[in-house]
């Protein structure tokens, strides 16, 4: 409301109706409810107790189902990690933002392009107080030109990347000195930063402690914003459970199910902090918490990645495993308690968001989500009757790896995960390298989640016809962005708590750690 | 107690307190808890929604498991119906009973042999009046010598084997008459006979009226019992969810999962009933239910059959998706609602009930159930460190296919499921025959439920070592009952409500129901 037009109307009657109105706005902002995003990495659909795993043990993401909104068919826009954050934060396709393909390096040149508006920008026009507690993957770039804090974050404590991004040197995982074990093919530079907003507060970053350090992180901005009276969103990006598998002194050991147990167990706890921590503030009422991840299970990791459970493959592949995962809607007095089986998507959760807090999504921006508030408020149907799939490294000239309408998914083309040797199932294995398939492989999900028995497209001609028909439209619409990851690498961009140090990049720490074990995690 | 004994201290002091003991047994009789055990059919460890299916919706079963407690490692003695329902009713592997290999025809000549102690027989000792629902398949026999009421059951309703087992002529599977499909090899003879206690009441049976039929009897045996107050067993076997798939009105079309969603709905909801029944006899806290079931998914059925989530295979074979299956207890005030990792087995509930009524086994019986008491009532550790694993087809040369024990389990030999041919995992084909492992291949069942990351062995000698011990240890104490697969079967032995009529076996009707619609199944 400009102060001009105040003045304008101040002896009118009508007036009075506008002061109503902007008396009812502020009470409005008051009253709009507090956004917690959970946020897991490479959690497999089959891998918390509340989705069927054996021996998981996941007592307050349980909890948070049985008080929630349960959904058994969500989806994540990539299968790939970076991508998938793009994805989540802008509501659009990873093609659109040109997060694509593979993932951001520690020296990556590129970014989530700054023109993106991301979910914190859109509520920071509501008068949202915003924060991200964890893992990034959008980016650092020169200068830090791609941190949370130039994308509507007002605040960031994080790793900026995957943990198994940094070299092994110094990196313990388990209480008190167990070093990280890693089986997959990735591997880095400089010793993992911990970042408070853009400067690096701890290198190498202390696995240990870093659960704790992001929890109390979390709960000072919670406490903060509550006291304020301020509406807040935290986005919580754990780093859990990307390999290597890490867990503080509380829960080493404390899971029959392995390293990767107990790690889980870690996350789980903390998922259960932060339900403490909105108590504590006085604000569980009014607090809207949602838990997805970005990707399926990385199965290159054997036992020490996730379980897709039912599903088929898992990470950077366009098969189910790939891309369903657990998610959970919690909202006491406005969510009911209960499952749904409704279709929804990570690029769904700006649009709803928005939504339930009365914002406006920036006309000019193409939104591939859908508002889910059907399917969280009314136990009703998803606005959502498709979802296009692109793999963990798309293209422009492939597009579309497969499309699921309804209960049916249509694949045009496979290939396994990255990595992957062991798997039984040889579509799995990243020796299944990239297949077309013409007709398409077409499968119902509903009757056969994982995409073992094919259909005869012959006998589904009309299913076919509107898969080609919305396949078609989707491309035709589709703008790919320039490739962010196609803009390179550079060393001297790796993040270093002592720029120009020698030698680079073992140099880059912020203590003397560095000397004391260089042993450790060379086991 | 002996009236001759009464006479006999009818003058002396401590004949009073001989009459109190009477008084107390008589007492302890009327409030010994009432037993229903819940068995499903061919169900897979991943079918309900409380396990983690996507699609399945078991509201009944998921409140069961939300009160009671759910088993994560529950397993079934064999992967194959008759023998595992052997083991179940007598607490000692199918090995011993003779109940092998595969499963008894419906014109077998033999039977579970009669000096076999069932749990029926176990509980009728302690006052108990029994009754079974449902699917038998433990022999029909000459002149029914080997039907429920000749094993300590008071009284039967059902079809004494699988519904795949008689022809498809006149077999309606959902309303109004939709044919039943039935995608794997078996086949039969005469029409689904319904029995009642000795009698065929209905040939062929109506599928469609079938739930609400065995609902009926289970009805009426619980109030009959609750007013006479008599502790009462109930043997709830379902048909369900063996295929082919059937349902009655009410659940056609009301699942999104398809026919075996509607099968299951159906049986979900019939577990609903059963709770409602003891509610409305006033019992319910005086009875303790059980759910588990008799064997892995049919993976032959395809999208018609059941689905064992993340473990690897299914029915038949030894792998965890042919032995492990869903189990929840629930007693309310006795039993703590939760979940349990611990391993227990259905050869284990014979004892655990015998406890729980203060009974006891017969001294002469070798038992392989442990009393799973400490779980149930004590939240406790496993009295069970090992599991054996015979295939569908066990035999004496090869003995035991694979042994769990604590955390790992060793494979000897396996091969792959009856019919299974599309499936994604060789080993679980019906192509994939016998294969012997030296050294045998070994798995983590906590870190690898899905046993597919193999363990070296020579770096798990220990642990080899003591499965070596235990393998020759069990097999020195095996004592292989005569296999009673191995009297053969003939076609006069086969049920008909009309013995000796012409032609046989079409003529075998209770009604004129034959000539109707022969068309109606031949589709």
């Amino acid at each position: 409301m400009a102060k001009a037009k105040q003045m304008e109307c101040i002896s009118k009657i009508s007036c009075f109706l506008i002061l109503l109105l902007v008396t009812f706005g502020v009470a409005r902002v008051a009253t709009k409810p507090n956004i917690i995003l959970l946020f897991a990495d490479d959690l497999g659909y089959g891998d918390l107790s509340v989705y069927g795993h054996p021996t998981s043990s996941t007592p307050n993401l349980d909890k948070m189902a049985s008080q929630g909104l349960l959904f058994t068919q969500f989806y994540s826009a990539s299968p790939l990690c970076s991508p998938s954050r793009a994805a989540l934060l802008t509501g659009r396709y990873q093609t659109r933002s040109g997060v694509y393909p593979a993932v951001f390096a520690s020296g990556s040149v590129g970014g989530l392009p700054l023109n993106e508006t991301t979910i914190a920008e859109g509520l920071k026009d509501e008068g949202y107080t915003t924060s991200i507690v964890g893992k990034w993957h959008l980016g650092v770039g020169k200068d830090n030109e791609y941190l949370p804090t130039r994308q509507g974050f007002d605040s960031y404590l994080g790793i900026p990347y995957s943990q198994d991004m940094c070299p092994c040197v110094h990196k313990v995982c388990f209480y008190p000195n167990v070093p990280c074990i890693d089986k997959a093919c990735e591997n880095g530079n400089v010793p993992c930063p911990l970042f408070q907003n853009e400067n690096i507060v701890q290198q190498p970053a202390d696995f240990l402690e870093l659960m704790q350090n992001y929890l109390k992180g979390a709960e000072s901005f919670i406490k903060t914003s509550a006291d304020k009276k301020t509406p807040f969103f935290l986005y919580l990006a754990f780093q859990h459970m990307h390999a290597p598998q890490f867990a503080g002194k509380m829960f080493t050991n404390s899971s029959i199910r392995g390293q990767f147990g107990d790690a889980l167990n870690e996350m789980d706890w903390a998922v259960g902090q932060i339900f403490q921590y909105i108590e504590e503030a006085g604000v569980k009422d009014n607090t809207f918490v949602f838990f997805t991840a970005d990707n399926g299970p990385s199965l290159a990791r054997e036992i020490y990645g996730g379980n897709a459970g039912p599903l088929r493959c898992g990470k950077y592949s366009t098969w189910e495993g790939g891309h369903r995962e657990p998610a959970i809607a919690w909202w006491p007095g406005k969510i009911k308690p209960g499952r749904t089986m409704e279709v929804a998507a990570t690029v769904d959760v700006f649009p709803t968001l928005m939504n339930i807090v009365g914002g406006k999504i920036p006309a000019n921006v193409t939104m591939d989500g859908v508002d889910m508030a059907p399917i969280l408020f009314n136990d009703g149907k998803s606005n959502r009757d498709f979802f296009i799939f692109y793999p963990g490294d798309p293209n422009k000239t492939l597009g579309i790896f497969a499309i699921r309408w309804k209960e049916y998914k249509a694949h045009y083309y496979s290939h396994g995960g990255l990595c992957t040797t062991t798997h039984p199932d040889v579509v799995c294995r990243s020796n299944y390298t990239l297949h077309a398939y013409d007709p398409p492989l077409l499968y119902n999900l509903h009757n056969d989640p994982g995409e073992i028995y094919e259909l005869n497209v012959k006998e589904y001609s009309d299913v076919m016809k509107q898969i080609e028909t919305l396949k078609k439209s989707f491309e035709a619409d589709m703008v790919w962005g320039e490739s962010q990851m196609g803009r390179g690498q550079s060393p001297e961009l790796e993040p270093c708590a002592r720029p120009g140090c020698t030698p680079f990049p073992s140099c880059c720490t912020t203590s003397s750690f560095l000397q004391q074990d260089m042993s450790l995690a060379l086991i």
